[in-house]
C-alpha cells in the first residue's frame, strides 16, 4: 500500500476577504506505511461549508488550520487499511479529514472519526444527515422553537442548511418566507419546497418586502448571511422574537478583519427579543433522534435533499469559492471517488 | 379643590444627543374640577429610568410622548381626590405619571395605577420595590439564569439597576465584577455592595481588566451600557453564556440617529451564547413573589438599596441629564412632597 499517490490540497495563505485559488496549493507525496493505530481512508467526498472559512483564518472553537497542512474539510470516505481495530477494511467512515486522496488518521482527530452504516449514501451522509441537516434541525426546533402560526423568516433560504430550516419549520405549523438570490432559486423555493413566500434580494429591497409579508412582525428569523439583512429583520420582529444565529456567511469573509454589528439590535430590548448562536455538536446526545426525524421526513417526501455536486478532487478550491459567491443550489458537494 | 395650581414640565422638543434643558418648557395651569371616574393625585417622587430617552424620542413598547404633552415617569403619589370607586382620599398610589404637582388621571393609563400598601414608602416604592428592582430581579434570574461558580459581569454596576443586579448574582454563589465610572463608585461596590472586583472604565482598559478578572470566560454579562464595553465582553464570554440586554444607555442617547451593532456578535456562534433583551412588564405575573424576595434580602442586609435623592419639581430636567452624564450614584429619584 505504500506506493499509493496523494494528492493534497494544503493551505497555502491566510484568505483576505473572499477566498481565492491561489490560498491552497496542490501538493503530491507517496503515503507512508500505517503505524499500528492508524486507518488509511480513501476520501469518497467532501462536505463544504461556511464554517471553513474560519478554519482557514482564526482559532475558532477549533483551531485554525495551520498554514502548510492539509485544508480541512467534512468528508465520508471507505477504509483502504487498518492497523486500528476500531475500524475494518471497507468500513464506511465519516468526520473531519481533508483534501486529499487519502488520508491517515488514528481514528481520533477533532472530534472523531464515525463509522456510517453499511448501506450509507456518503453523499446523504455528507448532507441531510450529515452536519447541514442537522444544524438546520437542532436550529430551528431546539433554538428556535416554533410554535404553529408563527411567521418564520430564513435568509440563505435556498441554501442547503437554509432551506431544510424553512422545510422543518413548515412542517411545524409556521408560515415560513425565505430570503435567497435570483428568480430560479426563489421559484424553487415556492414551488418545490412548499415556503409560502420568497424574497429575491437581487431585485427586492428586503425590508420593504419583509414588512409586505410580515405584517405582524417576525417570530423567528433563522439567519444565515448576517449583515444589513439581519438589520432589516430586527427591524419588524414580532414580541418575544427569537433570532437563530447560524454562522454569518457574509460575515465570514471579514473575518479578523472589519465585522459589522447589527445596529438594530436595540429593538431585542424593545421587544422582549432573544438572538442565539449555537454549534451543531452543542446537540450531539441528540443526534440519533434527529437522524431518524430527518430520515422519516425526507422519506415521506416533506424535505427534500437538494445537492449541488461538483466532481474531482482537482476542483476543491474552485467549488468553496462557489459558497461564498453565493454560486450553489444546495447542498455543495465534491465526489472523489466511488466506494468499492 | 379647582383653585389649586399645577407647574407641569412639557416637552418642548425631542433630544438630539444628550437631554438638555430646553427640551422642557415649564407650564403653569389651574386644575380643572374632577369629572366622573377621575382622581386627582398628588405626586410625591420621581423615578428617573433611561427607558425615558426613548419615550421623548420614538414609539417603542409605548407610544413617544408627544411634543407639549407633559413629561412622563414613573411616580408615586397620594389621592387628594377621588370620583373613581377604585381610589379613595389619602390612597398612595404608584403608575406613570408625569413631571407636575398633580396628576388627573382614570387610573387606567399606561400599564395602570396601583394602589401600594398604607405603610409604604414611596421612595422604597420607585427603587428597589419598583422597576429598576424588579429589572434587576427578573434579568439576573429569568435572562440570566445565574449558576453557582459562574463568572458574572455587570456595567452601570453602581446604577440603581446594575447594582442590585450584582448582589441577586452574588446571593445566588456567582463571582460578581463590577463595571463602574471613578474610584468612589468602585470602591463601594467591593467594599459595601460585597462584588469580587470592580473595574473602574475611566482609568482602566476595560477588555484588559476583564481579561485578569475573568480567565474562564464570562457566563453572564448584565449589560447597562451598550457601546464599545459590550464589544470588549463578546470577545470574552465563556460557552453557553447569556447576554442580559437591560437597556443601554450609551445607546438611547443616540436613538433614531445612529446606533453602533455590537461588532463581535458572531462570538455568540461560536461559543453557543446568547444575547437577549426583556421589558420588566413580560414577568409582571411574578411580581409579587420578586417584591417579597426583595424585602426579605433588603431586611437581611444582603441587598443594599442605594439611592441618589433631588428634590423639588422645579429640578426635574436638571436631575434626568445626571442619569445621562453619569453624574447620580445610586437610584436616581427626586421628590415633590411628602405623604399627608
Amino acid at each position: 500500500m505504500a506506493e499509493l499517490k496523494n494528492r493534497q490540497w494544503l493551505l497555502a495563505s491566510r484568505p483576505q476577504g473572499l477566498i481565492k485559488e491561489s490560498d491552497f496549493r496542490l501538493n503530491e507525496t507517496a503515503l507512508p506505511a500505517l503505524k499500528d493505530g492508524e486507518v488509511l481512508v480513501r476520501n469518497l467526498a467532501f462536505s463544504f461549508d461556511p464554517t471553513q472559512r474560519g478554519w482557514m483564518s482564526i482559532d475558532t472553537y477549533i483551531p485554525a488550520i495551520p498554514i502548510g497542512n492539509v485544508m480541512r474539510a467534512g468528508a465520508a470516505g471507505q477504509v483502504v487499511e487498518s492497523k486500528n481495530p476500531g475500524f475494518g477494511k471497507g468500513d464506511l467512515v465519516f468526520g473531519l479529514l481533508g483534501w486529499e486522496d487519502y488520508t491517515i488518521t488514528d481514528g481520533h482527530g477533532m472530534f472523531g472519526m464515525q463509522k456510517l452504516p453499511a448501506s450509507t449514501d456518503p453523499l446523504m451522509a455528507l448532507s441531510l444527515l450529515g452536519t447541514t441537516g442537522l444544524t438546520a434541525y437542532f436550529g430551528v426546533l431546539d433554538v428556535g422553537q416554533p410554535k404553529a402560526g408563527d411567521t418564520f423568516v430564513v435568509s440563505g433560504a435556498a441554501g442547503a442548511t437554509g432551506s431544510v430550516a424553512g422545510m422543518i419549520a413548515k412542517l411545524k405549523g409556521c408560515r415560513v418566507i425565505g430570503i435567497a438570490g435570483g428568480t430560479e432559486k426563489c421559484d424553487w423555493l415556492v414551488k418545490e419546497a412548499g415556503f409560502d413566500a420568497a424574497i429575491d434580494y437581487k431585485r427586492e429591497k428586503v425590508g420593504k418586502a419583509l414588512s409586505e409579508h410580515c405584517k405582524k412582525g417576525i417570530n423567528i428569523y433563522f439567519d444565515n448571511v448576517g449583515g444589513e439583512i439581519l438589520d432589516d429583520v430586527l427591524a419588524r420582529i414580532a414580541f418575544g422574537a427569537r433570532i437563530v444565529l447560524c454562522g454569518a456567511i457574509s460575515q465570514y469573509n471579514e473575518m479578523g478583519v472589519s465585522m459589522r454589528g447589527p445596529k438594530n439590535y436595540m429593538n431585542l430590548v424593545l421587544r422582549g427579543a432573544r438572538m442565539e448562536g449555537f454549534l451543531v455538536f452543542q446537540f450531539a446526545s441528540k443526534n440519533a433522534q434527529a437522524i431518524a426525524d430527518l430520515t422519516k421526513w425526507h422519506a415521506e417526501g416533506k424535505i427534500i435533499n437538494k445537492i449541488d455536486l461538483a466532481h474531482g478532487l482537482e476542483n476543491c478550491p474552485k467549488t468553496i469559492i462557489r459558497l461564498f459567491t453565493g454560486a450553489n443550489f444546495g447542498k455543495q458537494l465534491l465526489k472523489v471517488a466511488d466506494p468499492q
